[in-house]
This record gives C-alpha cells, structure tokens and sequence, in this order.
C-alpha cells in the first residue's frame, strides 16, 4: 500500500553526475541492487549521518573520506539487500575494500569514494559480487539513468522516490535532483535512510553542509514510519558547479532562491517516504502549534505520530480522537493546562477547554476520518513555536511485512 | 491471543473486603461493568495514579477524596466500558455524582468513596445507569465474589487476573489478594491501568503509600504493551486490619516478609497484564545489565520494548537481532561504546564486540526464538545497574483489536 501518487518526472539530469545501476545478486538474483554515482572532479559533498551508536560500517568509512578529502568526493558506491551494519571489524575491512576497487578501476583515491548499503544487518557483505557490480557498472556511466538509479537502491519501497527543482539565477537555470530510498525503520535523526541530492551549482563545502544541515532539519528529520531510526541514515547533498553558477551566502536573493528550491525538493522527497511507509493507508501531518519552543512541540507531534493506538484508529478510520488527547497527555510537557489544548482533525475541532468541542459530532470527525490526507493539528496555548511532523498510519499489512522481511 | 496460563486460585478473600459485581449496560448489554468494593470501617488506602496530563476525572476525583480524608475510604467504585475521560466538567460532576450516590445508600460521606473508570476515551458516562447498578449492587455485596469482580473490570483483556498471596507473620497468616485489568494502551507511569490490591494487615498510611510506590516500581511500572500511557491508570492498596496483625517498619523480619510478599504479588498480576497484551504471542523479558545508573538500563530496555521492529520479528519468531542492535543504539545513551556491548536471546550470545559473536548460528537463535517465552538481555559494560522491563509482541491481532475497538 501506498498513499497519494507516485512522484512523477520530468527528472532532470545534474551536470557533471552520472549514474550506472547493475544487478550483482547481493541478496536477491535479478534486482538492481548497486548503483554507482560518479561526480565531476572538484565536486564539494556534503553529508548528515545516522545519529544510531551502532552505525553502520560504510557510514563511519563516508565520514572519514569526507573529513579526509574536505569535502570532496568522486564516487557514491551503494549497495541495497545488505546494510554491513553491526559485523564489526570485518565490516570496516569490507567497506573499505569496495571503496578501493572502485578507485582502482576509476583512478581516483579511495578516499574519494564513499560508500553506502542497505538493507538486512548483521549479515557479511558479499564484498566478490560487490566488486564484480563495480566492474560492470563503470562502463555503463551515463548522465540520463536517473529513474533506474533510484530503483536501484529501493528495498521495502514500492515506489521510486526521485524529484527534479529547476530555479532560474541571474538568468541561468540551475538543477536540483534528488533521490532517497526508505518505506520502514525510518524516524530519522539528522538524516534519512538514504538520500542523495544534487545540483550543477558550485557552492564551497562549508556553505553547502550548512544548506544540507538546515533543509535536512525540516525535511528528512520531520517524519517518522516507526520510530526505529537506521543504522544507515545518510543524506548526501553534491555540488558540480557545472552549471557555470556559483553561489556564496553574500549574494542575498540567489542564497534564498536556491536554499528554498533545496527545502522544496528536500520535503517532496522526505514526504515521499512518508507516501510509502509500509502498509501506508493514510498520510497524516501533524502540526502541534503554540508551543513554549520547537522542543516540546516535537516531543508532542512524535507522541502522537508514533502512537500505536493513535496509527491503528487512523488505519480504521475511526475518529477515536481519545487516543490523541491520551497522547498529548503523556507527551511529558510541564505543567501542561490540559482546559486550554484544543485539536483539530483537519479543520474540524474535537477537543477544546479539557473535552469534546460543543459543535462537535462524530459525523464531522468521520468525514474527515475517511479521507486519505489527514492533518492533526494541536494547539497548545504556551507560545508561539510551532513544529509539523509527517507520518503514516500502521496497518495489518505494515505488520506482515515485517514479520516476513528482514530488515 | 494470550501467553502461558491464566493465574488460577486459589483466591483467598480478605477479611474486611466484599465485593458485587452487576451488569449495568455501561456500554454494552449483559456483560458485567459495575464492580463495588466495600471496605471495612478505618481501612487505610493508598494510590499511585497515571501521570497523563489528561488525566480522567475519576482519577482526579479519587485523589482530591484520599487526600480529602487522610488515607481513608470505605468504597472503591468501578465501571468498565467508559473511562470518563476527556470529558471535561461535565466529567468531573458525574464523576461526583456516582460517589454521592454510593454515599447515600451506604450512609457514608461523599469523600469515604472512589470513583474509577475503564474504557473508551471522551464520551459522557451514563451516570444513571451507573446509579442503577450502584443499587442493585448494594446488596449483593459478597466476602467471596472475588472474580466476578476481576471479571468486572476488564476490557479487551481476555482473562481475568487475580492472585493471592499469604504469609506468615508471628504465627498468623495474613492475606494479600489483588486484581488488575489491562491489555493495551499500558505503559504505566506509576501504576497501571487499574490494579486493586487488599490485605487484612494493619498499617498506617504513609507506611502504606511507601510499600505501594516500592512494589509500584518494579512491577506495574516495568510493563509496556504499545507505550500508550493510559489516561485512567490506577493502583490501589488498601488495608483493612481485619487479621489483627499490625505492622511497621520498625518490625524488620515481618515487614520484610509483608514487602517481598507484595512485591511477589504485584509483579505476578503485572505480568499476566503482559501475558494478555492485545494479540499477544510471546511473554518477552527485556533484562538490561551492566548500565551506569538505572535511567540508562530502563531507556535501553524500553527502546527495545516498544520498538515496532523488534516487535514484528518476535512476531514472526524471526531471530533478526539487528533490529535488536539498532534499537540499542537509537537508545540515547551518551558516549555509548558498542565495541563492548553483548547482546543475549535466552543464553546465547548473539553480538559481541560491535558484531556478530564468534559461535552464533541462525539455528541456535531460531531456536530460542521458537519458544513462547524468551529473554533479551543487554550487557552495556558501563556499570552496576540492573533493570528489567516486561513486553509482548506485535501482531496483526493487536491492529485488528485497536483498528476495532475504541479506547
């Protein structure tokens, strides 16, 4: 299941990127499972990584080549049906290996190829069918490949998750494309499963982990499927400069433009994961408004958005809004004066003054029960900070599918 | 679904303590929903109560009459099929009006009664079918009828649980019988859903209080089904005196005696509450060792508790320790060193050193796995601290149940 449509192209290609997707048989026979990204020389990266104590072995090898090489990389290496996550010392050693083929088949440094996986943990990376991937893929570069890439790093997803944003400056048309993989284990923290933006403006390494930084914060980092953040969180952000612009924060109104057309594609594709969550029926935000400060307007909106109570009466569409007023009680917040909450599903108000609103009835609620967006909004009546957080209902369908998958 | 047994009697009634149980159509017909509990004149009672912010008027009624009257009460009055919560001011006058009613036919004052109240979440309680049941429970109050009344209070439990202990104390036995009802939405927060425990011995208040937030403590509040902290948990201790036996703690052996036999009692009804957790297939003990202090013990082991992943693959009796793994190290523990962290199912080791131990084999974990009753333990090596926190898997019956029935 899924909800909403699938994002639709056109998806346009980055100067100076170019994407090859094999199938090397690292789980399953005869699915695309390595796709290998290569950057123009002088790309300047920028990376967020999983915040999981047990992160895997290929995020901590991409820190290192990244704080190694400042900022520069050559090569995306990723792998899906195998995450390298939690095998220890012989995880490091296979994730290095692979970056080394590449760089020796490449000619670059190892230290420019940074490396990602996905998939089951705790089992050894098939490093020989890895490097035979490598070896197929190198010829198979092409700027155009974009929608096979992203299918080729998609494990529980049923769906692509790739969007384009164009934004003119100083008359030039700058790119931004981006792609991401994750449908379960996704509450991430400080990045997504795996996320790969990129752009043909030429931005320095400093500036750009500091856009990455603040988009991932509104983006990536405002959904939750399950509240189980991956050891594999990561979320790339490339620029080429082929694009001939380059952008430093001094120049005001081009800073804003490209920073918002990052935010944009950074949220449709974060939504995207949220439209995909597994067994997803519904599409719900929820936006706790009037808070003291950020802080307990998201200890608020988690609250509920990982209610198992609150995802299953959604998964019925039942307008059981006892158990978001529940919710909201044990969100923790001091002091909380419960007679001046108010909640709202969608524009319909259910709860004001401590319980049920005097215009409310179960029909207004039902309407907007049976719908497939939803929005939760929770007025908290303590200030003026306001959070919005993206989730998905939990199904019957969510629960098969992890019961059989090995994540 | 539920694991291992039914608790089964004997019950031994209380001295002091009767009990009626009526069926008042609450909310559905011929089901028991009433449960009246009279208890003998001077017996002292004290309560731990949710720390919900919403918290239900019963709730907040049953606090203001303990306190009101110093520890004493002579009825706790209870109806299942409605929590009266989210009900505002509405809530707290009906709230008010069943213990007044209670009163009259007793002839007791309005603060001598205790008003609690199970069920689904915001809508008014039928305060005169409550009346009605309240009179013709009156007279059915019984010595014995001890689980009718278990049977009473419960919801989507599928099993009554009542249990009783008896110790020896110079000679005479005294008695400790309790019963408790919860299935889903518990996540106690200093009680659980509703748990009644009595005993003939005499003992002061205060002294009360402290013996129910010990055995709270490691019982009731070390279960998690959902991590939905309800917005009607409640535990009540009350002794009535009726064995002539009286204690204090200056009388160390028997005090002593009287505390592990009411931390023996509690922790076997807060399991049977996990033992019949909505849809459940497996009884999990979740048993965090080695920890710097007990905060950081009870974040890991109810990290992993309520984690959907971890949950799903106990389901599918799946040994699938990376989610076990990830869920350790999404736990917040600062500075947490995963080199030395050791991860057990039942006796065998399935992650040291960051990785997969040296002698584990899928069949040895498939194994464990395969039984109904299974341990996690985490070994942090940062310290002496030990906690133990109890679960249940997650099924699709736990999302039938909630996508079904409203709390």
């Amino acid at each position: 299941m899924a909800t909403g449509k699938a994002l639709a192209g056109p998806f346009h290609p980055v100067k100076g990127v170019r994407t090859a997707t094999v199938s090397a048989g690292i789980r399953y026979q005869n699915r695309p499972d390595i796709v290998l990204i290569e950057l123009a020389a002088d790309t300047r990266v920028a990376g967020v990584f999983t915040r999981n104590a047990f992160c895997a072995a290929p995020v901590i090898v991409a820190k290192e080549h990244l704080d190694a090489m400042q900022g520069i990389a050559r090569y995306f290496l990723i792998n899906a049906g195998n995450a390298n996550a939690g095998t220890g010392d012989r995880g490091m050693a296979d994730a290095r290996y692979c970056c080394e083929a590449v760089a020796r088949e490449a000619d670059v440094r190892n230290a420019e190829v940074l490396p990602f996986s996905t998939g089951v943990i705790g089992e050894r990376l098939p490093v020989d069918r890895v490097v035979a991937g490598i070896r197929q893929a190198m010829p198979l570069l092409d700027e155009d490949a974009w929608l096979p890439a992203a299918k080729g790093i998609m494990t529980t997803d049923t769906r692509p998750k790739l969007h384009s944003v164009q934004v003119d400056i100083d008359g030039r048309t700058v790119t931004l494309t981006g792609m991401c993989k994750g449908s379960g284990m996704v509450r991430p923290d400080m990045a997504t499963m795996l996320a790969y933006i990129f752009t043909d403006v030429g931005l320095n390494q400093p500036d750009l982990q500091a856009l990455l930084n603040s988009a991932v914060e509104h983006s990536f980092n405002r959904i939750t499927v399950d509240g189980d953040t991956s050891t594999n969180d990561c979320c790339m952000l490339a620029a080429t400069g082929r694009s001939g612009v380059h952008l430093t924060p001094r120049e005001e109104p081009q800073w804003r433009a490209f920073s918002k057309a990052l935010h944009e594609l950074m949220q449709t594709l974060a939504v995207s994961v949220i439209r995909d969550a597994e067994g997803a029926s519904k599409f719900v935000t929820v936006d706790v408004q009037e808070g003291a400060d950020a802080d307990e307007c998201l200890k608020v909106a988690y609250t509920i958005a990982e209610s198992p109570l609150v995802k299953t009466a959604l998964t019925a569409s039942d307008p059981n809004w006892g158990r978001i007023l529940a919710a909201v009680g044990r969100a923790g917040l001091h002091n909380l004066d419960i007679d001046k909450v108010a909640i709202y599903l969608d524009d319909v108000c259910i709860v004001e003054n401590g319980g049920t609103a005097a215009a409310y009835t179960e029909a207004a609620g039902q309407a907007v029960m049976n719908r497939e967006d939803i929005t939760i909004t929770v007025k908290l009546a303590r200030g003026k900070a306001h959070e919005t957080v993206w989730t998905a209902d939990m199904s019957e369908e969510y629960i098969r599918i992890n019961a059989s998958y090995r994540s």
